[in-house]
């Protein structure tokens, strides 16, 4: 790339504290300056802005692409597919998981992953490291994590059978952690408890798709937090993350630890911040397009989806995800047509995750837009551990979202652009969304259209130590 | 036993509720009048309560007589010297933990621990069937349990590769629990944890007792009494006794589980509500000292034994007992001297449980002397299933202590009648203790004086629905 | 009265902890014997009571009999019709308050208050002396209570202008009554903001019934609660009874205090537990009919109510009482047409309260017969210093209740016995009320008839320290 | 001011979110550009921030300059005084309080203080109107207060017959607020209590300084930060400032209602966050000593001091502030020497604040740099109106501190810059410290060199709605 400067004008640039009227120089992918009136001679490129909200490109955290599901197939988005509909939205910098299989060493997980990704990836991304097979040898690994660029764990207490790890495994691996300086992002779920239902529905020919959500009922995610949250504690104090916080008494779980000073964070899902399990019953008629809405914790009731929106607001969740795990409905999810324990677990909002907070928080009040760039960008991008991502400081990567806050946009997977045949939001109308979305310094996607490439995305070499 | 007739004369009877003066007429064993200036032509026995508090007999629900300990060895106390030092505390009902070997079935457990009771029971006393090995046909066995006088089921969260069992067995247990009507029982710790901790310290060559503490941190109580109380609702709302609760953050886990209308009861023993994690430490020069203490959960510190009298105080603790698990120190404990783990945990107290209460709690002022009889006696019997026991109504058993709060009486193993060859309050004097201890209108102990035999404890049919 | 001595046979015995088979012997007016097959050859009367269960008789620890209302009138209830009607119910110990006027001493409010009763009495009664107009003198005057049989205070934090005190005077109250042995008893709403909203709300116009629950919210009961149990604290922990307790809020600021150690209890009254605050609205085209529920704290919404039974069932509420303040809906209720601040506060239910709280606990299996006989009858006895009454224990006075579990009853101010006009609870039908009501052993009530009279009632003295 | 133009070089520049390696042009008093190499033709002034923070000047949001205290004095620091001071300790915008005094208006109370502090101000400066008196005509001012450049109100609830103010005008003030777009900021403790408390103390000879402490126990300030929570909750949602949170039960109410989502934050004072109130106990043989602690609410335990850290690392606590309120020992803190409730409340750390909480706080890993900048600077301009301070944010105000992390300063009165004769702090060794303070591009303080002038502080006109 030749020097490429752009000048990025007249917009109201948006961060996680304030809000002004400022140009952006953009050199060499690299924020240069902000300021009034800037002027540059070596200028390509004039964006206009006027009207606009510049915003940094938003990191989603929680995403699983071409991932291996244990039935043959993998999530229907890969490194390309998935980047290209997380750009569309707004998105720039995509952390996925990269999974452990039996036998594996962390070195090969990573390896494999990357080469998933390499000639794929169109936006920066990064990896967390989940580990699922457990043992000596996995925990000497550890101490090389960040010299590879991943000072992020992932531990399932969910999945029994799969990728679900033990009480013992949890307390050694967040000793680790705590020792070597990694955070553990940890899925809270009691997976004992949930299979015993899960067999016990089957058994029962209890087998649609709301039988999901019934057998992982709320009390197993609180319990689960609760007990992360005192291994967290037994390891010494190790830095935690819960993921995919869905159910109030699992956020007070959080609350509590925060208000007693431990290193405790937590992150939502977008679609826990508006869809209900009713969705689950499917339509009149059809009760398996409740399929669509299959995802791990599953949707909860209206009281949650308000203790959320509180904990966005109180600081106590610091980010919203996706946990994007693209399962098509026509190949994917059809799989549990007669059993819901075979409907692959996990939904689709890595497009709409941006459009959805700010239609349905900034627009309603419920959060500001300075706090809108915190949940979806600064916060995530701090935490995981990239600072040159999520604010638009001179000297960061010019991940620069035009975002329109008077477009109109109605969700639809056919006017998606991910490799998805449905979404969850099929027919809402929101309010804002991108306009222009450049990844240091490279637009992407100008309006409809797509300006980006395989292969383009960065590897994030995340090697602080948390 | 031919028509006996006792009259209890001019004592203060004490009941949960309230104390009066009144005699006590006792026929064949039963409380046949409470009144005043009572006369009956038939008795043969008249007991001058003059100065007396006339309290039910104790009920003592946690302990574990004739118990193999996976060492080659047996707890100390067998079911007449463990009754018949109960009985000088003051104590006349004991329920004991029948557990369940690898393979046994319930009712073979039951079977042989109703062979070891038969011929020595020297007061009235009950099993709780502890399930340590579960499967299909254990589960079918659980239908039976009521008519086999056990409404009790004991599981373990710790003790991993032992009796321990997992979180899919405690669920399955405690919803045929519900589904039947018997009250679940939990030791609430977290065994894997725990085991990973244990593992360590051996292999740092922390091997000293007070290792047993530090490698079972309080907030492993902690979380586990909270996924006992979670996975009781998962099971429909599976009425939960957490036993030994001995932490502050423990307790808060079943205050609000109470708050949240649960029915969750619990108790604490004797020993959390005085001695400090520090005796662990043992004597200057003499750390195995600290063996004498070793038991699970482990001694806490000074500020869970304030919790837990706030909780005797306010309701959210229903009994005091012992969890008298007698491993003497010559033999059992000393297998321990080179590894903490191999110390047999248990702690014994079944005598000293009324005296200590009294003289901790009564003289003190923390507690009401109607307080201490519902702790000791009427609310243990009623949670149990004991309604002919714990309380001086009419009709119940003559179950019957003259306490004399004028005696003063120092602690010692030399002095105590069970076993064992130390008490953890040796040297300590304390004021009030039993004169006169009466079994189904018997008496046991008068004064210094053994009156009792073994064999004459009558089982106690506990089929009641919890 | 002469030698009476009866008998009461075959029924089963209920007590605040269990349950049994007994006869009673009641001499002198006194419990002599409780007993099986009891038989005495002075017996004059046998009451046979198989089937029915023989209760306690009900204790009611807060009503508001021939008080002056500031409005011209007096309740319409006096000790003789009040008591009456409490005897129908099943309560047989009443408990007023005795309200200071401006100026007047607490000796002189006294004996006012003995003057009304004394002639009119038909149970046994007792008064809280209300402090309304504090000064030196009367701090001095509570060191007489206890001689005068009062051991508890009651201070108003509402109705401004009229019985409201401020901090200043709870305080200097609540250090008196610390070192008297004294309990207060403290109405929690904050009575100056419920000012402001009354005058707002009626220069609004807004003058209709519902208004009264409008202008009172909840949150001003939590706040209040929160201060008087603060305030008790800084007077050196005073002990605190909480009146009428109605909101979840206030409900834990009382559970806090509670686990905190301090010596906080409180009471619920019966209507807060079945009537919500629609009820102010009134009927179709009748919005005067919300006047018959106006009382204070206002009623509150379903949560409240749950709220309510969880804290009878965990034993954080110790006492449903009635809060009888009866102004009939002709007269009194009626002055408040035009503007619901004229409304007089206050609702009747002195008369329903056992036969509610019995359907509504009882029946529907949310309390146990024990904790029916606990929250109406024992603990009150016991909380506000009245050791013979609230059980049937030996030497207690005989205030005995025959309950018919079987009789089936229509609630109607035409059949009740008091002097009111309406009824909060018409045509409700319970199941379970009182068959015979016996007061000292005089049969006041049986079935439908009345067989007590006026001015045999007997005033507690209740002297003990709290 | 001719055109002025600056360039900062080389530093290290934080905001609230992140730090950057960046030069910052300032134009006109404003920042211009932020960038990297940064050139500007018109540069006057260049400043060499090699190893330096660059950061965003202070904003000190609870100060009494220049503030009469009801006994003939007014606080030692004027508007220049406690200007220069400030600056000195690299804080560039103080808000002060304009307290009403007995029948004046508000425009009259501002115009007074407006008068106080036009000749003298030295850094940029606002109020807060203090209602004291309050009538309809006070109430109908507060529609102007916005138009007039304040957005704050304050109440005291303590200060009894002085500033305190009851609840009906609290919530009437509070609604106003609401309707008015107003934020109200409450001194929460009873006043009523206190008053109780100290005439009492006074009475028993109890008059030295701890005595303060002793009358003003921490339970009040709980007390009342849960009633003005609610008083604000009773108005509709008023915003609440809650100022000087020092207990862990003030906090605790604090953190219950941001869990329910109210609109509550809350700041507390440097000083509260390393003394205890055993510094009131004064020196050895020196008592009063400790006058020069007596500020209110009064210093508490060190369990206080915990949990206030833990409330700054949770987000719960959103400003420290200092509260410097600046009576000097010799001539008014001793007139308090026969009698504690004559020393004139307050303390003095305008200058000390941001080195001790860098010290105690950054230095100590307790907070981020970037929390640093959040509590004493970003968070405060943010809540409190000021958008053009806060954070060096282009467009904004040059109010820019170079802080030395290196630097080393023994914090001592006699070095200090303002007009008090002691400091609370003295002898303290702290590392960070300013070495150049500017104020809208103006340099202020150059290491020990004062450049400013009385006068140059302009007023801040915040009139967003809150």
């Amino acid at each position: 790339m030749a020097t490429q400067t752009t000048l990025i004008r007249h917009g109201t640039v948006v961060t996680a504290i304030d809000e002004f009227s400022a140009d952006i120089l953009v050199k060499d992918g690299r924020i240069a300056q902000v300021g009034t009136n800037l002027d540059d001679p070596d200028t390509n490129t004039v964006v206009e802005a006027r009207g606009m909200y510049v915003l940094p490109g938003g990191v989603d955290i929680h995403t699983h692409l071409a991932t291996p599901g244990g039935n043959g197939f993998s999530t229907a988005d890969d490194y390309f597919t998935g980047h290209r509909a997380a750009a569309f939205g707004g998105t720039t910098t995509v952390l996925s998981f990269a999974d452990q299989w039996k036998g594996a060493t962390m070195r090969q997980t990573l390896d494999t992953w990357h080469a998933k990704a390499r000639d794929k990836a169109a936006v920066d991304y990064g990896f967390h490291l989940m580990v699922t097979d457990c043992n000596d040898a996995v925990l000497d690994e550890l101490a090389e994590f960040r010299s590879w660029g991943v000072n992020t764990v992932k531990l399932m207490m969910a999945y029994k059978g799969r990728a679900m790890v033990d009480d013992a495994v949890i307390l050694r691996v967040m000793q680790r952690c705590k020792e070597l300086g990694l955070l553990t992002m940890v899925h809270c779920e009691n997976g004992d408890a949930i299979d015993v239902l899960q067999r016990q529905a089957v058994a029962n020919g209890q087998t649609a798709p709301i039988f999901h959500a019934l057998t992982r009922p709320p009390q197993l995610e609180a319990e689960a937090t609760e007990r992360a949250i005192q291994l967290a504690q037994t390891a010494g104090g190790a830095p935690l993350f819960v993921v995919h916080c869905t159910h109030s008494g699992a956020l007070e779980a959080v609350v509590r630890a925060r208000a007693r000073g431990e290193s405790v964070t937590a992150e939502t899902c977008i679609h826990y911040l508006s869809l209900t399990k009713d969705r689950l019953r499917g339509a009149p008629g059809d009760a398996f397009e409740g399929a669509k809405y299959v995802c791990s914790p599953p949707l909860r009731e209206e009281a949650d989806i308000a203790a959320l929106w509180r904990g966005l607001h109180t600081g106590d969740l610091h980010s919203v995800s996706t946990d994007h795990c693209p399962w098509r409905f026509d190949i994917h999810k059809s799989l549990g047509r007669q059993d819901f324990t075979k409907i692959p677990n996990g939904a689709p909002a890595i497009e709409e995750r941006l459009m959805l907070l700010w239609n349905d928080g900034v627009n309603t009040g419920r959060i500001t837009r300075s706090q809108f760039v915190a949940l979806v960008s600064t916060e995530p991008a701090k935490l995981f551990g990239m600072p040159n991502k999520g604010s638009l400081t001179v000297g960061n990567d010019a991940d620069i979202v035009l975002w329109d806050p008077a477009a109109t946009h109605t969700i639809s997977a056919e006017t998606n652009h991910g490799a998805m045949d449905y979404s969850m939001f099929e027919g809402r109308i929101v309010t804002g969304m991108p306009a222009l979305v450049m990844s240091r310094g490279e637009v992407l996607v100008k309006g409809a259209e797509w300006l980006g490439k395989p292969g383009r995305g960065v590897f994030q070499h995340r090697n602080s130590k948390v």
